[in-house]
């Protein structure tokens, strides 16, 4: 086995994360990694509580900065309360959402701008980066389809198909750049999807 | 009357800054202004939850940097929807507490540099700033003392007393070098220390 890293599962509402989430768990248990389990916004007991902050409906207006903000306060608590002691124990973690997603729905789709997000990034993420990136690319009207399947949509997910797609638009950018992350179609079905997850898992391991 | 303007009231945990806000309420009220009140971490329902989140006693250790995004969360909410509108209005705002707080607490008392302090207050802050900050200066152990007084003490006022001496510490040394912000010796007996306020509010408006 190798040694510790730190795997994120990344992409819109309705991509498939959390059965990608099952299948990667999986496959990094059958090939003998302890693993942990994050989620995000959230996590940790405060991290939940900014969690549920984040995701309700609000009477009030929430701006864009504090969403961010919030965003990060949630993700710095993980940061330092769970990944990175798992990983100096040597554990592997396995993370729903991470840090690509504030670059790309607080930078995408409420269309903050990437030096404010970094700065930001830089003091909380500061150097943990995950290691491996799964990014599950869909067409948004799917995705949001599957999500209003699935029942009620929290505060983030009741935004119009715009927010979306330049959200989407954002993750691809930056998958583009950085070779940490690959992009999974997410469209087919799931059976190849899973096989692509297992493919790039293979190859990365190897 | 002066055009609206923003006034801050400042200092540590039992300096009196509850009393010198009823006292520079009533002037700026017999002088003429309308009043917005504010106090901070808090002022709107979602900037209050994120007040108490960072009061309680909680199980988990806050990450210094959690406590500051926390803060300029509550921060944001409460410029975006009431200090700005208020101002906007042609209204005063009367804050307990407010920018200041987080670089005196966050940046002396949790020693987070002022580098980083400085680009999160660039994305929360903006151009909206204090015209008149009053602080109230007192020695930490007699501060402290007057809160215990009071009642229980929260999550950072449990902290310890050199906590508290670097944070007036930080206070000072920004007083120091910004003429907007007047140092009030609140070690005096309350007539005087009201005296001191009204007698800077008179000055300044003249």
């Amino acid at each position: 086995m190798k040694s510790a890293k730190f795997v994120v599962i990344e992409g819109l509402e309705g991509a498939g994360k959390s059965t990608a989430v099952a299948t990667v768990l999986s496959w990094l248990q059958a090939n003998g990694a302890d693993v942990v389990q994050t989620r995000e916004p959230g996590g940790t007991p405060l991290a939940e509580q900014i969690r549920t902050m984040v995701k309700a409906v609000q009477d009030e207006k929430i701006a864009p900065e504090t969403e961010l903000l919030l965003m990060y306060a949630a993700r710095s608590q993980l940061l330092a309360n769970v990944i990175r002691p798992a990983l100096a124990r040597g554990q592997w973690v396995l993370a729903d959402r991470h840090d690509l997603s504030s670059r790309a729905y607080q930078g995408g789709g409420r269309q903050i701008a990437s030096e404010i997000i970094d700065q930001i990034r830089a003091v909380v993420v500061k150097d943990t980066r995950p290691d491996l990136t799964l990014y599950l690319d869909i067409d948004p009207e799917i995705g949001l389809k599957r999500a209003l399947a699935r029942g009620e949509l929290d505060r983030i997910e009741q935004e119009k198909l715009d927010f979306f797609k330049r959200t989407r638009q954002k993750y691809l950018e930056i998958a583009a750049t950085d070779s940490s992350i690959v992009v999974i179609d997410a469209s087919k079905p799931l059976e190849q999807v899973q096989q692509a997850l297992t493919d790039t898992l293979s190859a990365w391991f190897n």
